[in-house]
């Protein structure tokens, strides 16, 4: 079900095993699948995820800032680009559709799952280089292709056809490949061809995997306004 | 109860308010206090105690990084001196006398409300400049020493007497107040005497009441091994 | 000659005084309006500048980072992107007409003068906080729109027509009066309206004049190629 | 002539070639070797580095932040606590007996080849991770270690004896092979044991040729007072 997000990606998924399944199948995802969510839990995570993506684009432009060429710089600019320049901007005007003004948008008290995650991924890309970041990243973006590639082929109902078509949309799913490609090729770069038995590894895998378990927490706090 | 730790750590515990309390004065204090806090909660909680304390340190480093003065460097390294040297080293021998040992502390599995306290102070530290680092490090600081003090005098148990003493010691209490003048004198180098009237003192206000929020959340993991 | 770059950047400029003068009427920059700067000079210049950018792009980015409200990640978003997506590109193009392939582009190597400015830079923002970031970010992107602005109008010379228009040009002094709108703003939000009677003013003036000095040196290597 | 200062040292040193020795062998050093560098010059560069010890300790405490092992903090703390409490103190003491007083010393102002080191160090270690890091840090570690020991052994006047004295001692020396077996064990920890194979390997190779290039100009600022 997953679309080809790179050779890294599917290896760190893959050692994710478990965590990855909660996260991707978690009772909030199968919700907006079969219309089941509450419309409340939906707004409330629209909140949350709007303040999860003012730090999830810092960590972005993070990613700019540890990029060693011009390729690297042009693959994060343009994620930086279509977060704050579109994706946040989608958030304001759903939540204005669905009667949240962008000023209560903009005042949403943070939540603690939502700070752990967001300040987990910056932190890591602080003290790391950029594969540190990337592996802290990847979660979000793929596992958000992942999801909406499935509830697209899957849901039984109409509700959240609308977020689901962002995430299964052309649009997003080409990102996700970009993603991918700029952990391979950034991976290849400094740990060479067969970067999976660099002793970095095991240490991105352990990122990669925190980061799902945290977004297993966002989930479970979506489920409770 | 606060011993004296200076006008910025007074002001800023002031608007802390309930946070505050149920920081300072949590079941898993007050378990310590008359001895009923079971011997399993303690030292699950000292296991994930040790694992704070290499953040912690870790962040106290930054503290140096970012300092302008060379007082500010001295009072920084101290800290950290104090913290690596010998606050982790003594977590090793308590536990070690506990029965566990060393290789088994190393190893413990990091809890996400440890994770979500120290990568919040870390970023902090990152993205702002000492203040706003020393607004994030000075909950944990200067609340373990009022903990310390408090229990001190109204202990009814002699269970976690060694742990008290510790933070009530006067080597504990001294840092304290080393680290309410580095505060002091921080402010009002960078925001002048009346750094209240800051624009910024409201941000650093937040930023120590969420630590303060943190801290909660650190006490109720440690009720739950 | 100065544009309306906003109230902190004509405070700041005024302090640098002699070193600002040094910077814009450098004799690389009346070489540049009178035409008498040697071709060789010129091009050895715009292959430092390219690195330059790279770094300086980085800078920008980290900028987003710094952030804290969701206007100052907009500005400095769009500075990045025109950095990376265009200006960069326009270097690419110039020096290939010029005759210097991409690949050669890519391969200059850093000079000293380059290099120390745009550490610089980068470790006055990962140090502080927004503010000292933009204090060093600003001598350059207001110094070449007030150097295009004058050369426009006083240039004796066409063969440097281009390179003036383009700092002379509508879209890079609206970037300047963008920059110079957040840098006072930024100002307002952390240091209040009085901005130049918070102890961090001088910090901040001695950043743009350190800043400005490091100009001066990068325009007197592009005379040495 | 090298002390033993470990396996990756002693393969970084024999890349950077002619840079090394143009470092190690500079008109400074061996003025400092046969008496003949006028003392003017020296007071000069004891106050410029000063100034300079000021940053490299930050950077030192950055290593600390990037740390990831215990092993790994507590070779960082020794150095920093070594850098502020004792070479500055010392600095200060040196200082003040050649008649220049405290309050000089702290105001000098920092000459851009001392800026353009130290900033391009610790934008190395913000940007990268703790062996980039190191890699910007050994040269002049370990590089005074061997100027102090070959003059040691080789100098011809007393003018300067108490500063070769300093870091020819047993003290200085065994902190360069601590901090030797640092690089080694962080490159391993990495990248493995053939940690010279690793495609990081060229990078770190050329983050030290560029520290060590800027020892030299260093040195020749030393010159100039």
């Amino acid at each position: 079900m997953s679309g080809d997000y790179g050779r890294a990606f599917a290896a760190l998924r893959a050692q994710a095993g478990e965590a990855w399944r909660d996260y991707t199948r978690h009772a909030f995802v199968e919700g907006l699948g079969d219309g089941s969510l509450p419309r409340e839990a939906f707004l409330h995570y629209l909140r949350q995820d709007y303040v999860f993506l003012v730090h999830f684009s810092r960590a972005w432009a993070l990613a700019v800032v540890k990029s060693e060429t011009h390729a690297e710089m042009l693959a994060a600019v343009g994620t930086v680009n279509a977060l704050v320049a579109e994706e946040m901007q989608l958030h304001v005007e759903i939540c204005a559709q669905a009667g949240i003004p962008a000023d209560a948008l903009f005042a949403t008290t943070e939540r603690p799952e939502n700070l752990a995650y967001t300040r987990f991924v910056l932190e890591a890309g602080y003290s790391g280089d950029l594969l540190d970041l990337l592996a802290a990243l990847a979660p979000c973006v793929m596992g958000y292709g992942e999801i909406g590639a499935r509830l697209q082929a899957e849901a039984s109902s109409e509700c959240y056809a609308d977020w689901i078509g962002t995430y299964a949309g052309e649009d997003y799913q080409s990102s996700c490949s970009a993603v991918g490609e700029l952990l391979d090729s950034a991976l290849v770069r400094r740990l060479g061809p067969e970067f999976e038995t660099s002793p970095r590894w095991e240490r991105l895998c352990r990122t990669f995997r925190t980061a799902t378990e945290l977004e297993v927490q966002f989930w479970q706090m979506g489920l409770t306004p």
